[in-house]
């Protein structure tokens, strides 16, 4: 039986099954209802679901009637009072349990069932597998490979990664009710509440009284770093999933909503309004990263729960990938949060995040601002110690795991001071009058700094800044006694003469610091590949790179041309039309930037074929990516210390997907 | 005879030519001399050099006696008593004419000889090649052609095209007295004097009032563009050799001095400090764009000849070249220009420049800072016309040579007001309060506008920008009655999606108009290849286009990861270091740059084999570049209308070495 369609070729037709009808509604003997095999919110080996006796299926799920429970046990524990199924249908119950089991074990995967019970004969109507949470996904899987249902492979490749973020940050309580004042994007999940603060000194000063506070700026900057570590949560009225504010987050654990659109600061009257309600500095919001909502008040929140089938199935994952996996860390409590996390060492510590350090701002405002070598020499004497201090500490967490420490990358003028008080400050530790002060940040302003006087450019320019992190990193080296896994990686490198001059610093100031102390830090000198002419000079830099470390978020805002804080205003309207199937700072973009990374790949190792390769951008916490990453066969990845597990089983599926 | 040397191994030694000396100092029968077989400064086929009678070669060189002439000539020409060598001793002369006339032969070159006379008998010393001005050398070159001494091919080889610039512009009189005030980078070739004006509004009403302006200018900003138009020179105390102003000024062909550090400008006492010196606005000063030399007062100038030499010349090399040579231009003017330095086209017509006309820069702003797409609509509708007239005189000046016009690149915030007075004339138009403007001015801040919300971002998220450009285009194609060769050009493109979407707009738009006139214009649309992706995506976006013109200036920017404008800051050192051979963005990095605009040119004819390719950045005037350009088989370069000589023998000697 079949009809002809206009649109459709004559030979074609629709092919039409026809069946049986069978009624839940023929009297007590019948009834219809849904289940899981296993309950899909926390993954327990246990019947889940409802049923109505006489009844079809519409009227379960029209909420016309209220559902009765399958089991006595759930009854119970609900306290209802209305006869579950296995207590009105007993023999039904039992027939029902033993189907259960069957399609179990043939579809080895838990299932969501419809059935009818037309006059005590049992009908399946439908199965397949079914949603559920994160939690759960990971008991199944765990239990079910336990149970010798699926293998440990089976298992790992049966748990979203990305959805371990929901479990690894704590969430809003589902039960506490909540008042919605806006809505952005969900930048970094879990759930905070606290006081509002405006800016980063207020939030460290409130933070020091012991208060939990967030910080909500129009956007941020890398000025308000310390301001979001002394935050428990981070909110902006601009900026998109990858603005400085919501890859900071990401990379602190730290929940953020971001680009809220109908948030304004009064900066002047410390006020912010929100949607139509106006708030003031220090009034309490809750703000969920994982939904992007914005709520008024206290909402409580429930702590994740690490429980021994989530470390089970790290285990397997493990066991199984091929990739090591690294963390983007530089703050001992980041580095902390990565070994907690299973990360294998640091893929990137960024030193310049120590540079906003307050104490320290100054120093680096004051190197900035002078004149000369001298004067630069001067202000990084006064640096070295804290750098010394900040590398020991993380070679003391890090406990003999290699640590790749990034030399000075962003911009200097990202640190100039911009109010009139930080100005007085550095006038007053140099010396030099504010004018004079302010002449040279504004010559120091440029138009592209992304494009501009930044990396190794810094290094070579101002050989003295480098000079100061070399030797903070080896006395550091040599303070903890040796031991210390050392990889020191050039930013910004787009010939292999860049990387040769800045390696020969680093053997200058490394040989110096030996003879000072007697003792020799090995370590491997490495660069970033995130400009599209590094990768394509990929076999010249090899010469002199030990390692590659593929800086993807830069490489992505080159090879597209797109800055990723300026991204906002069409990237959305680009994924909505298919230009670029998702947002390419999100999952690596194969065509493009993936086909520079592959090319210098290659080129590397046809150079130099035990060259290390790895990722250190945010894609290297991105399944999608990380994946890519295996089939190129990169030997690791970095992402924020809070993607570590979430890499660890990425790279699991990825080689199990490859060896397949 | 040799002597060993420490540093040199054993069997190694320098070996010692030993040859008897010969003296001019014996008497009045010797003597010694230099010459130059043709006169250096005008490349005229007559003897130019001095002797001394009894003398030694270092007498003549030392300036302690007076040289005298060596023909009776060029004596009397000078005013001069002291015998030329042909009256002194004119048997010697004429042995020494014949010996001329056989190195010449023998060389193929205007030779620079070193001779004495011992005793009557004449000896050579020395002859080598001689070096000669801009002008000599094409003189030379076609003379020596004209001669049989050479080939026309050998002759096109023997200029060297840059040289040329210095032909095409004004110079200063060399003899004239100059009191230079400070020296910045020589930007752009050309002298001018004029009154010093700060700004563009004044240098326009200036050059109104029949003045002729200097613009000096801390920096310039495409706010600027109406303000260089006016002036006759421009100068600035901030920027590199490839700033904005530079960039400009090249196009325009206005001598142009940068980045003269020595110069302050002070806008509110409207006054200007160069080097020790206080000026005041109306104040006239002469730059010398060759050399970067900042005059007092008016220093004379001679204007170009562009004698028949030079066309010759130009004939020869027309005739041996493949490439074909286009101009950047968008004003009239330019066009003129462009078609008389022998253009056969308009490779780059930048739409935007066009917007800055005052007049229309109100509607321009209404259009960025409008609501929603009707108030955008309404701003362009009032700019329709004005683009509309600007294509046509286009069109009617370069009667059915091929013109490509690019649609709208920058960011929109270029075009933002700054002042007061600009906020409140596009309030007056608009009816929005000034308030609301300088919010959304603010909201438009970019961060890295290179890499920003521009090029055909811009189409796709404000498609009516695109359409009303489009519309214009089709219309003055229509006004002009036919015969337009016009190519329309996508920029910014990074995915053949993007393309495939602006030129379904262009065809509804080309379709649209063609219902209400009748006529069919005929058009292609090609795009730019200015971002690393969209060379290695070249086999997919040339499914769509018709053309690729390579936009190297762009491709140079995000492949190197360096912003032109930042650049200053450490290119310098960084050429000083070896680290670039040259300056990037004067001429094209082969390895990086080179490799994407030969992987695009690959892979575009992989799939389009007929695909028009070309080059519409700065290296399109660059003879290197262009030698490159050759290699790679590209079928155009475009470049500043003032560099399209130089393109012409440039692209004449690659296709020569190319076919050798």
């Amino acid at each position: 039986m079949y009809r002809r369609l206009n649109a459709i070729p004559e030979e074609w037709g629709t092919a039409v099954t026809c069946q049986a009808m069978v009624f839940g509604n023929m009297g007590d003997t019948s009834a219809t209802g849904v289940a899981f095999t296993r309950d899909p919110a926390t993954g327990e080996r246990r019947i889940y679901g409802e049923y109505l006796l006489n009844a079809q299926g519409e009227d379960v799920v029209a909420g016309i009637r209220t559902p009765q429970y399958l089991t006595r046990a759930a009854r119970e524990r609900a306290g209802a009072k209305a006869t579950s199924l296995e207590e009105a249908l007993p023999s039904t119950f039992g027939e029902l349990v033993h189907v259960f089991d069957l399609l179990e074990r043939h579809y080895r995967d838990m299932q969501d069932i419809e059935f009818t019970v037309e006059r005590g004969r049992l009908w399946m109507l439908q199965t397949r597998s079914g949603k559920r949470t994160a939690r759960a996904s990971i008991r199944v899987a765990v239990e079910m490979a336990q149970e010798g249902l699926i293998s440990e492979a089976e298992a790992i490749g049966r748990v979203e990664p990305g959805a371990l973020d929901q479990l690894l940050h704590p969430t809003l309580d589902p039960k506490a009710p909540r008042e919605v004042l806006t809505r952005g994007l969900p930048a970094s999940p879990g759930a905070a509440s606290g006081a509002i603060v405006l800016d980063a000194v207020t939030a460290e000063r409130r933070k020091e009284q012991g208060q939990a506070v967030i910080l909500v700026r129009t956007e941020t900057s890398p000025e308000d770093i310390a301001g979001m570590h002394a935050a428990v949560g981070i909110l902006t009225a601009r900026g998109g999933m990858t603005s400085h504010a919501a890859v900071v987050a990401r990379g602190m654990g730290r929940p953020c909503v971001s680009g809220a659109g109908s948030i304004s600061v009064d900066m002047a009257a410390r006020r912010v309004r929100i949607g139509s309600r106006a708030l003031s500095e220090g009034d309490t919001i809750t703000i969920d990263g994982a939904s992007g909502e914005v709520m008024a008040g206290r909402v409580p929140t429930v702590e994740p729960e690490l429980a021994g089938d989530f470390a089970t199935l790290m285990e397997w994952a493990d066991r199984h990938r091929r990739m090591r996996v690294r963390a983007n860390a530089e703050t001992p409590e980041d580095c902390r949060v990565a070994r907690g996390f299973g990360a294998e060492g640091i893929g990137l510590c960024r030193t310049e995040h120590m540079f906003f350090e307050p104490g320290r701002i100054t120093a680096v405002r004051e190197m900035i601002l002078a004149e000369d070598a001298d004067g630069r020499r001067a202000a990084l004497a006064r640096l070295l110690p804290e750098q010394r201090a900040d590398f020991e500490a993380i070679f003391r967490i890090m406990d003999g795991l290699p640590v790749t420490i990034r030399l000075l990358d962003p911009p200097l003028h990202e640190f100039l001071p911009t109010r009139d008080a930080e100005f007085d400050e550095v006038a007053a530790a140099s010396g030099v009058d504010v004018d004079t002060l302010r002449r040279r940040a504004a010559e120091l302003h440029e138009a592209n700094p992304m494009l501009g006087h930044r990396g190794c450019r810094l290094g070579i320019t101002f050989p003295e800044i480098y000079e100061m992190q070399a030797r903070a990193i080896f006395e550091a080296a040599h303070a903890v006694g040796g031991g210390v896994k050392l990889e020191i990686m050039v930013p910004l490198v787009a010939t292999g003469r860049e990387l040769e001059i800045i390696a020969l610093l680093i053997a200058r100031v490394a040989h110096a610091v030996s003879a000072e102390t007697g003792a020799h830090a090995e370590h491997m000198v490495g660069t970033m590949i995130e400009l599209p002419r590094a990768a394509l000079m990929a076999g010249e830099i090899a010469h002199t790179a030990a390692f590659f470390s593929f800086g993807t978020n830069d490489l992505t805002q080159t090879t597209l041309g797109i800055s990723r804080d300026d991204a906002g205003r069409f990237l959305g309207a680009y994924v909505d039309q298919g230009i670029y199937p998702v947002d390419p700072f999100v999952t690596i973009d194969r065509d493009g930037v993936g086909a520079l990374v592959k090319i210098a790949s290659e080129r590397g190792r046809a150079v130099s074929p035990h060259i290390k390769l790895g990722i250190c951008g945010e894609h290297g916490g991105d399944p999608a990516s990380i994946a890519f990453c295996e089939e190129i066969g990169l030997d690791y990845v970095s992402c924020s210390p809070f993607r570590v597990p979430i890499a660890r089983l990425a790279a699991a599926q990825a080689a199990l997907v490859r060896s397949a």
